[in-house]
């Protein structure tokens, strides 16, 4: 907040921020992720400046100086992995991205963990709200870590999630981790931002018992059964066999691939090498067979269209003129007086007319 | 099709179809019917010139001369009742369209049963297409039965259905049955008209195999077990137990009302009457407590929305100049040399200058 204060005074320069962002300047992603999530025209207009200048072809992929030992450079033949992680609440999301991250990091790689809470607000705490959580990670230089973005609905907090992706990706970082609650709309718009699907689970309990919706279970290409330690390594083999059963009843996934389950125990750190290399692997395999590139190009196109369908909608239901017309009939329609039909018709009639 | 070829030449006026539609003229509601589902410009504008004639507060409820014997003309007090009627394929929704119906004509009531499924077309064979799976009913006076609209959306579809039930009702049919398929979207457009929602199971089965999604079952304000007959008897018992203690873990319903199980065999018309004291009991229950009129607002406000939503979705993404920008724009999103934000913004610019 401190920040946004000294912006009022005097905004950084497009310059600036691309600059630092390159450079992996974890102060300048952090001012501009801020800029972001601001509501200020202003600060929209220099994020979206921001982000056309990181994403222009000719500049973009730009052999940075500052490269970490070990780093890999994200290439077109290496491009980042964007990874969804949800799961019900208690499953031990926070622990399995700490061990998950730092896996990455021990590797050489940088990741990113960000997080889609539209419950979450400034005042209230929220997943990845409390940093303590992910001490280790968020302590590690080749980690960088954002709570979710705040705002009142789903679509507005997706939308800023979406455009950290690319701030965090032009910042160098190649594995970029969404945290969702797990519980409802929240894992639709981490699906649809991210090239990997990974849902955490409980072991012995079915899906009723743990929250999730079937719709969400079958969106995932990797199940891991968390907590498979001590005592809990027979129920935790059960639920492994009782998923794998279940994945075999799903339709087949349109990116070829068929869902691995695992177990692992995110607090002793066991089963977590395999799963990185279960990720490794989809990611082979959808780059192999082409999903990557299509899905991503199909992600974009939905992003655009979901933004310009918000827009006019707002820019319309917004609009003076349609606001008084609306402020007539709309009494007359919910009184049963006039077919809602008819008096769509008559709105609309007489704003295309201006168009 | 022969009257559209008709029609062709010459339309009849919109007082020719008010005066037919209140005289309870089945020919001339049917033409109606069809204007309402015609995708002419031409019809659709006298189509909507007869509802809002109809639907006009100074004219509504006229005193019919032709009213039947024993039937009761609905009035402010007491209104007509839209029920939305779905089970799995197989269910044997047709059955027990014809049993409830034939028990609403018995006790002198007029009864209209439309569709929706968005699957049907003229050529394909579809729900209520072939008459003869309601033989009784549809040889009924008393009852007025038409096939689902074929429309490519189901947004188009469930748009002309909810304008027939306006044109059956103005025609004097106090009870109006909308039948889904029960498999998928048709049951949220059926809800969002009707002021009661029946789901109909098979004895035995859990959800899962009956291929019904949950949050279908949990909008059921009555649940009946069909084919409680002869051996199954026991089965359905089963089944009614096993849906009633379902809907006690359902979040309470905003209609106030606790979801009954009920049995009944629709082959052998058991259990019929009790259905209908049932949905007696729920049109007294909710007439009661306002939920029937708020319910209807509701309603009426949503499809308001929902069209002036469609209806600019469409002017806009048809226009000739947004088109163009999209050609343009489209393809560096895609590529990902361009933020969907950005672009979206780029076009939303330029169009609201002319807004």
């Amino acid at each position: 907040m401190n920040y946004l204060r000294t912006m009022r005074r005097v905004l950084p320069t497009v310059e600036t921020f691309v600059q630092g962002i390159r450079a992996g300047n974890r102060v300048v992603l952090g001012q501009a992720i801020t800029l972001v999530e601001s509501a200020r025209p202003d600060h929209q207009a220099l994020a979206q400046e921001v982000i056309a200048e990181l994403l222009h072809p000719t500049n973009s992929n730009p052999v940075r100086t500052d490269v970490h030992p070990g780093e890999q450079q994200p290439t077109t033949n290496n491009p980042t992995l964007r990874i969804a992680v949800t799961g019900a609440p208690g499953v031990g999301k926070s622990t399995f991205i700490e061990a998950l991250g730092t896996h990455l990091t021990q590797q050489g790689q940088r990741v990113a963990v960000l997080a889609i809470d539209p419950t979450s607000s400034v005042s209230k705490g929220s997943i990845l709200g409390d940093k303590t959580r992910m001490e280790q990670l968020s302590g590690n230089d080749m980690a960088f870590i954002r709570p979710s973005p705040s705002g009142e609905s789903l679509g507005g907090v997706a939308r800023k999630t979406r455009e950290t992706i690319l701030l965090v990706e032009a910042a160098g970082y190649d594995t970029v981790i969404i945290e969702t609650v797990g519980v409802g709309q929240s894992e639709i718009a981490a699906h649809s931002m991210t090239d990997l699907f990974l849902l955490l689970l409980l072991p012995g309990a079915g899906d009723e018992l743990q929250g999730i919706k079937r719709g969400i279970v079958e969106m995932a290409d990797i199940l891991a059964v968390n907590k498979a330690d001590g005592e809990r390594v027979k129920l935790a083999n059960q639920a492994r066999a009782h998923y794998l059963n279940a994945t075999h009843l799903f339709p087949p996934k349109p990116n070829g691939w068929t869902p691995k389950v695992l177990t692992c125990s995110a607090e002793q750190g066991t089963g977590i090498a395999e799963i990185w290399q279960t990720i490794e692997a989809f990611k082979a395999h959808i780059l192999d067979n082409g999903f990557f590139q299509e899905n991503r190009k199909q992600q974009a196109g939905y992003w655009f269209k979901e933004t310009l369908q918000a827009g006019i909608q707002k820019a319309f239901f917004s609009h003076p003129k349609v606001r008084k017309q609306l402020e007539t009939l709309e009494p007359a329609v919910l009184a049963g007086q006039m077919s809602p039909f008819a008096a769509a018709e008559a709105v609309l009639k007489s704003w295309s007319e201006k168009f």
